[in-house]
């Protein structure tokens, strides 16, 4: 790795300030295909950042929707054979008409029905792949499986991974402790890391889910590093934020919605904390 | 339009409070076949306004379960084809024992599959078609469809479409940031317009979607007409309280559920705020 | 009946506490096939608590995650044709692999098409029936039908079934106001009597569903008999905490998050309220 890039920290911050302030002035429509753990809480996350959700995912609407939605989020946490078919049409739908689109592999790489569907997917080039870092090892084809659907592995430990993914897509992030992001920048392999949260967001179910969301929501106003960087971002600081008012994850959860819906450019200016580093491609 | 009504807003007045009581005293099984994003909060919603909720939406039991319910709620949210058939057979049997059904259209006129069902639906006769604007005016042919699930029209704008629909139910609600309800008084149409909530509502899933599910409750124990301004009045006060004392998405939330369980009989005599307007029939 | 039984209480009372510890320290996987009002909740549920959940109900996968998880639990609250499958997969995997298993019969009983799907999965031998007394009563074959989803039935009324359901499992909890468990201590058949909560529980939507899911996901870390006290006697404990704060349901759900998340082995000694009394088995 080469060292910290100051310069592209300042740029990259100013930009997740400026797609802030275009998620609002836009309210892009997502659609979800999603797992229903996590509907609920993934739209108001959506409502509550700015973004018009829409959970579209039956066979007949699913393509349809996706040529007239502006982002399209596809998340394998609890597929049907329906939604499975609707995932392949809406996914197909986005990549001919040029949405963005985000692939969340919720336990590809634990399970082998659902990593084969991850990894059919990827023909459809989505815009950013998210994850846990055991997900992103997984899908890449350079990790063992989790157990579960928590993650079991460090998210830097899943880089190399998300280089071999960026073969497919624009940006990759391996969601922790402290987020992992890959993509280009200045077309070079880039890694950013975005920090903050706190250790009660994986006490609250379906966050990782709703990150995922808020990614897209920012893809279709931003262009794709500065959109997954934003997304990262907000979740880092609403969730810090969130955290100092609150110990236990159920007033936790609430006041992250909360937190988010009050994040605005002083918030970003005050908080945000990211670092840039350029990389080596793999070989 | 003919002038304000003040007489039909007192006897509503009245009949709203009585029919809180009667929602209290009777706890009517509500059977919900609705989307993935609402069930858990519109089932929370009932449950705080005193109703039992019953989300029983498979092949096998739907249509049973709507003959031994109080009320049926039917939602186009996040259909899949066994849900459709499903609500195919509940509408039929609920029909068939005179149970009072609530129809939300949820996205149709923006998507002609689910508008198929949802005019297909009507032939079932539902006591109550609840929806946003866009909504109403799609489903009553009248107006050009929403791009996604909110509506981009006016309350006031739908009133035509609105009356058309009462052709097919005994009344229609049209929500907003002012509600819209339509339906006969003193047999002739009458609009009523029910003020309060909050802006934060449209910032919460699945609020309209609860509401319709509130209105099915209400029409257990109350005639149309008062039952679809009980349940929207409900709402009203309970979304301009909570917002009194926040003003996030997250806590409002939950600050909302708390309103509902509160509301009284002094509650409503000092928040509700109605206006009742005689009209001229469509041609 | 015979009398209380003061010393088994005691010894009931300390392996509570030890249970709640190991639950902490290993984090059992829970799988959980489960209708979709309680999933959100459930899965929060079981973080706070310090399990790890994951909502595995496809065809494709149950069966072989059942070999994986630590736990199943089966609810039957919102079954499709698929998930039902799903159950039978599971269920069989799990009693194959020697995995402890819950079932939760929501609305048998009331309904004859998931009255016969949960009578069958009792050949797979679950660990642990839990319910309402009504859904008790039903699958024993000893009650008659309750009218929708919420209990009609006082839990003592239930004991008799719940006896007679020893015979496919090792214990039933029957829960409401005061629940009552029975399984066997010392080889003697037993009930234990879990007081505490809150008249707000039956308030918040998938409240039970969700003490089925904690009763599975302590059988991964105790033997039955201490798992299910132990699951029960944690909602007994932050119910009635949470209760002392909040008189809503809407921030009584919230705080009872945080209550379960808060517990530990000094509040267990403090709030722990337990009865145990040796019965004569059914004839």
């Amino acid at each position: 790795m080469a060292g910290s890039n100051r310069q592209a920290a300042e740029v990259l911050h100013n930009a997740v300030i400026q797609a802030h302030g275009a998620l609002q002035a836009r309210t892009p429509l997502v659609q979800c295909i999603t797992n229903v753990v996590s509907s609920n809480y993934m739209a108001n996350i959506l409502l509550a950042a700015g973004a018009s959700p829409a959970m579209v995912d039956n066979t007949q609407e699913a393509g349809l929707f996706a040529g007239v939605a502006d982002a399209l989020l596809i998340n394998l946490g609890t597929p049907t054979d329906s939604q499975v078919e609707s995932m392949r049409l809406a996914a197909a739908a986005a990549q001919q008409a040029g949405k963005p689109w985000v692939l969340d592999p919720i336990g590809a790489g634990g399970l082998p029905w659902r990593g084969a569907i991850a990894l059919e997917l990827l023909q459809h080039r989505p815009t950013t792949i998210r994850g846990n870092p055991s997900e992103i090892k997984g899908l890449s084809g350079l990790g063992s499986g989790a157990r579960g659907m928590d993650s079991s592995d460090e998210p830097e430990s899943a880089v190399p991974a998300a280089l071999e993914l960026l073969r497919h897509c624009r940006t990759v992030g391996a969601s922790g402790a402290v987020d992992h992001l890959v993509g280009h920048y200045e077309e070079r392999p880039t890694l950013i890391r975005v920090y903050g949260g706190s250790c009660l967001q994986p006490r609250v179910t379906a966050t990782g889910c709703a990150l995922g969301a808020l990614v897209a929501a920012y893809q279709a106003v931003a262009e794709p590093l500065v959109a997954t960087v934003a997304a990262h971002a907000s979740f880092a600081i609403a969730g810090k934020l969130a955290a100092e008012r609150h110990a236990a994850p159920g007033s936790f959860a609430v006041a992250f919605i909360d937190e988010l819906y009050a994040l605005d450019e002083a918030r970003i200016q005050q908080h945000l904390r990211i670092d840039v580093t350029s990389l080596v491609s793999p070989p």
